[in-house]
This record gives structure tokens, sequence and C-alpha cells, in this order.
């Protein structure tokens, strides 16, 4: 298992890159981590936080910023360290790539790679959301603001198969989100998309529109949405939940006092466990290979975790899973045809 | 003051409306209220809630459901609680309007009764959510899922007026809802919307681009978005608020014992302050005539509070200050293109 890790991508890089890529390799024996960007600076992060024959560097001299435009960034700086990670992966060097850096620059390199599944057009970024009913996997969240009826429901295959797989859930159900849950709803592209999703194989698990609310109270496993709709979705969840746990804090702190610490301490663990960095980063799912993107303030934590889950998805095979399942679609596609 | 109210919309109507309309009488001595709907239903809740003769009846014997289409709704129920809460407004019978009925269907009656504000070209649903600074406003939530750029520009003057006038912010701010903060980020309207707000009058208060988390960071005061991404992000906040509060009241529940009952008590508090039922229901801004939506599954105190939600805009003027900024507006494009 070889990852290639953006060490210059992220808030804060190089320093907790390096140090999350250091604790995952002690973690797992079977991984190996190539520190893709300036060796300059990385040498003496090694220094700090310990060398492996596991832990290589690929020197690049280049890095996107993070608010750099991402077709400007991967244009004019092609010695980068998003572009020298897709290209491993295109040479087939490594086995997944793990990047906390410019999001926008990830999907538009891995775009540009053209190495999708087959039977994927768009890749889409897919991320777990805690739920009343445990975890729902929620896609695309700002991969593809203009998708197509038919990414759409490849999304939902893939979010399937990773529901089933990755999640292990039995029999995982897939909801489009819409402003009503009434058939019919909405923009003329949710009327084709669910037509898509009544029509072909997995119509069994396919539960229809689902509303905002529907996501955290588990409704259903899978949420499928445009990118502009699930980006914005996602921050909206990590502002709110901030917002809502700092009021708590305070009203709690304000009415106990003999048990006032402990009250804290719960909800400080709370914050900790609903917090980004535990999910190990966001899969971009489509892609011939493991691509991970990480929220940009990604710590050490939040890198070994997204290192861990890089492994995890090559170990389950899940894009073999992904492309057997669509192969079959496409099987019962020829057949209805015919 | 007098306001029609939709006797038959909401998922427990009659019941806790004509109680919320017997509350707001009698909490507001310049309040009249018409309750709209079937007389034979509303009688005897009369008798049991109180007699006013501030409270008065307007019979009509149909109502569209909740999850009933409202254009065929609209068209197969002439007689309908919704359209005649309309017509009373259109034939200034009434100063405003309030339902917890099908929003579908009170949005589309407001387009079809065609009064909007001169300068208005598409009203939208606004909508108010507490933040880290204070109440924010957020429109559209579901009445144009395809807004122009004029719309959402439109939305952006509607929602200034609302935020100086009624939140009382002395300089407030607006931004526009996209998938990061940079400029000349996200979908074509986007770029088209900002540069209206960069070129038009109110250019000093639009902060740009905002993100999902801005929004319970308090970042702008008026938040523009269209009608599809504010009803998914009204109905996620509503969900992960639940979600999240049910969590915390589980983990203290499990870590307090001497001062569990007093923790519990103070979730439950914050849970009733941040209700929906307590702000009262969304106006929808551009209609000659106040117009409030509420929640489906609103209580006697979300009509109560909903009420006096339109009395208070009313008496502010709001529409009239919307209506003079809008014109000034234009003297200023007038004088711009000479």
């Amino acid at each position: 298992m070889h990852i290639a890790l953006d060490a210059m991508g992220g808030d804060y890089a190089p320093g907790p890159i390096v140090a999350g890529a250091v604790q995952a390799i002690s973690q797992d024996g079977d991984l190996r981590v190539t520190l893709v960007g300036d060796e300059a600076q990385i040498q003496p992060l090694l220094d700090q936080f310990g060398r492996s024959d596991r832990l290589g560097v690929f020197h690049c001299s280049q890095a996107i910023g993070m608010e750099e435009s991402p077709t400007v960034g991967l244009r004019r700086k092609p010695d980068n360290s998003i572009s020298r990670c897709w290209q491993l992966l295109a040479q087939a060097r490594v086995d997944g790539i793990v990047s906390a850096g410019n999001t926008g620059a990830m999907v538009a390199g891995g775009l540009m790679s053209r190495r999708f599944l087959a039977g994927v057009e768009r890749p889409g970024i897919a991320t777990i959301m805690p739920t009343m009913r445990g975890p729902c996997l929620i896609l695309d969240v700002g991969a593809n603001i203009y998708p197509k009826a038919t990414h759409l429901y490849q999304y939902g295959v893939m979010g399937l198969i990773y529901a089933r797989h990755i999640l292990k859930k039995e029999n995982p159900s897939i909801g489009l989100i819409n402003v009503g849950s009434e058939d019919g709803k909405g923009p003329e592209l949710h009327r084709i998309t669910a037509d898509l999703f009544n029509k072909f194989p997995i119509k069994g698990s396919y539960k229809g529109n689902v509303e905002g609310r529907d996501i955290h109270r588990g409704s259903v496993d899978v949420v499928i949405c445009d990118g502009f709709v699930g980006n914005v979705i996602l921050k909206v969840c990590e502002g709110i939940t901030e917002f809502i746990l700092k009021v708590v804090a305070r009203e709690i702190s304000e009415s106990l006092t003999v048990e006032r610490d402990k009250g804290i301490n719960t909800l400080t663990n709370l914050a900790q466990k609903y917090h980004y960095s535990e999910f190990g980063g966001a899969p971009l799912l489509g892609i011939d290979g493991i691509c991970i993107v990480c929220h940009g303030s990604s710590d050490d934590r939040a890198i070994r975790n997204a290192l861990a889950v890089a492994a995890r998805h090559a170990r389950a095979g899940l894009n073999q899973l992904i492309t057997k399942e669509l192969e079959s679609q496409q099987q019962h596609l020829s057949l209805a045809s015919i």
C-alpha cells in the first residue's frame, strides 16, 4: 500500500502533514507514504518527527496556494505538489493520493488526469456525516457544480457501493436532495435524475426526494446532490455545529455549579468526536486510484486518519467493486435495449 | 391592523391556528384577525378558545393539502383558504396575510396575484437565523429556485432594509452564498450578481461571496441565495440542530449525576429558544402587503408570533421603506445612464 501525500497542501503545511504521515506509518506496518513537496522544508521535519524506510520524499519546487485560482495555479506552476501527486498516480507508482491543499486544484488535477473508473463520467467528492441512525454519505460536495443527471446517477451507484462495503450497511438506501419530498418537485435535473434511479437496476435502493432535515435524521444512507448544494451543506453543518456547541457550552457553564467541569468536558469530547479531523477526509470517488481530499485546516490527526482511510479503501477494493457494479448495469442496459 | 389568517393551513389546522389567533389579539389591542376557512370547523374552536369583536371568520369551503401539488390545488379548488387570503389582500380588505399551509401554494398564489412592490420582479422568502453575532436574514429560502441575477440583487436590497429597520442593524452587510469566498468562484449567475452588487448603490454593504460556515459565524447580516439552496440550508439547519441537541442531551444525561436535571433543563430551554416557532414565520418579501409563511407544523405559539411579526412589519412601514430604496436606486441608474 503506497500513498503519495501532498506535503505542501493545507493551511499549516508542511509541519502537521509530515507529522501525520509519521504517525500513520507507525500505526500501519504495510503502509508506505511518499511526501511530495519541497525537500528543504520536509527533511528538517523528518529529523524532528522521525524517519522510516517506508517514508520517502518526492521533491518538487512549487505549491499552489490555498486561495489561488486552481486553473491559474496548475498552469503557471507545472512543478506543483498537487500535479506531482496526480502524476505519481497516473504512472501507477502509488495506489492513492492524499492532499489537504487547494480542493479546486485537486479536483481539476483529477479531471485533467482523466483517470476515471470505467462507467464514470465525472468524479464526485463524498463526505460522511453522523446522523441519528449512524453515518450517512453525501455526494457530491464540491467537485461538480453543474452535474448532468447521469453524473448524479453514477454518484448514487458509487455511494451505494461505499455504504455497503465501507460503511457496512446491509441494504443501503439513496435519496436525492430536493425542496420537497413529493415526486416531480424541484428543478428539471431532479426529475430526469429520479427517472434514471427509478428505471435502472438500483431502483430498489432509491427512496426518492429527501429534504435537508432528512440528512441528520438518517432517513437514507446516501444523499445525492450537486456539488454546489453539497458544498454549502457541508460548510453550513460545520458552522452551525460550532455555533450550537458554543451556545450550549455557555449555557451549561452558567447553569451548573458542582458538575460544571464534568459538563464542559462532555461537550469538549463531543466537539472532538464530531470534528471533521476524525473522519479522515473526503474521498474523490470515480478516480482510478484512491484520492482523499482533506480539510484545509487539517492537523496531524486529520492527516493520519486520511492516510488510514486511503489504505482502507484500497484494501477493500472499493474501486473494483464500483467498476463491477457499473459494468453489471451496462449489461442490464444492453439487454434492455435488445 | 388587520391580518387574514389561513385557518386551514398547517399539519394540525385548524385547532392551533385558531388558538394562536386568540392569543395574538389578546396581546395586541390594535390587531384584528380574520380567520379564513371552514366556518363549521372554526366556530366550535372559537367557543373553546374565546371570541372577540376583533376576530372574524371568512368562510371558504376548500383547503389545499400540505403535500398537494400547489398548481393543481390552486386550479381545482377555487374556494381554497390560501386563494381567499390572497383575494382579501388584493381587495385591500386586510393589511397582510399569514399561513402555515402549503408553502408552494402560498408562493404560487402570491405570484398569481401579481401584487409585487414597485421595482421587485420576484418575491422571496426570508428567514432569520441566530448566529454568533445576533440574527442573520437569509433569503430566498424557497420561493424562487431559478432566480435571475436581478432577483438576487433585489433580495439584497430588501434584506438590507429588513436588517436595518426590523433587525435594527446600523450598517448591515450582505453576502452571496458560494462555494468559495474568492471573487469569480462558482456559477455564472453568481458572477453576474456580484457585478450588480458592486456596481449599484448598495455596494458599500456588499461583502462578496460567503461560504456556508459564515452564516452561523455571523460574518454578514444578510445572506443571499437561490431558493433551492436556501430551502436546503433552512432544513439542514433544522435537522442538525435536532441531532446535536439530542446527542448533547444523551451525553450530558449520562455524564452528570447530582446536576443532571439542571443540565437537561438548560438544554430543553435552549431547544425552545432556537425552535422555529419562536421566530414567527418567514416573510415573503416583495409583496405589496405583508405576507408571512409559517412552518407546516406550527403550534399556537408559532401562529401567535407570526401574527405579531406581521403587525410589526406593517407598523414599521417595511414595504414603504423597500419601495423608497428601490426607487432611489432607479434614480441612480437613470442618472448613470444619461
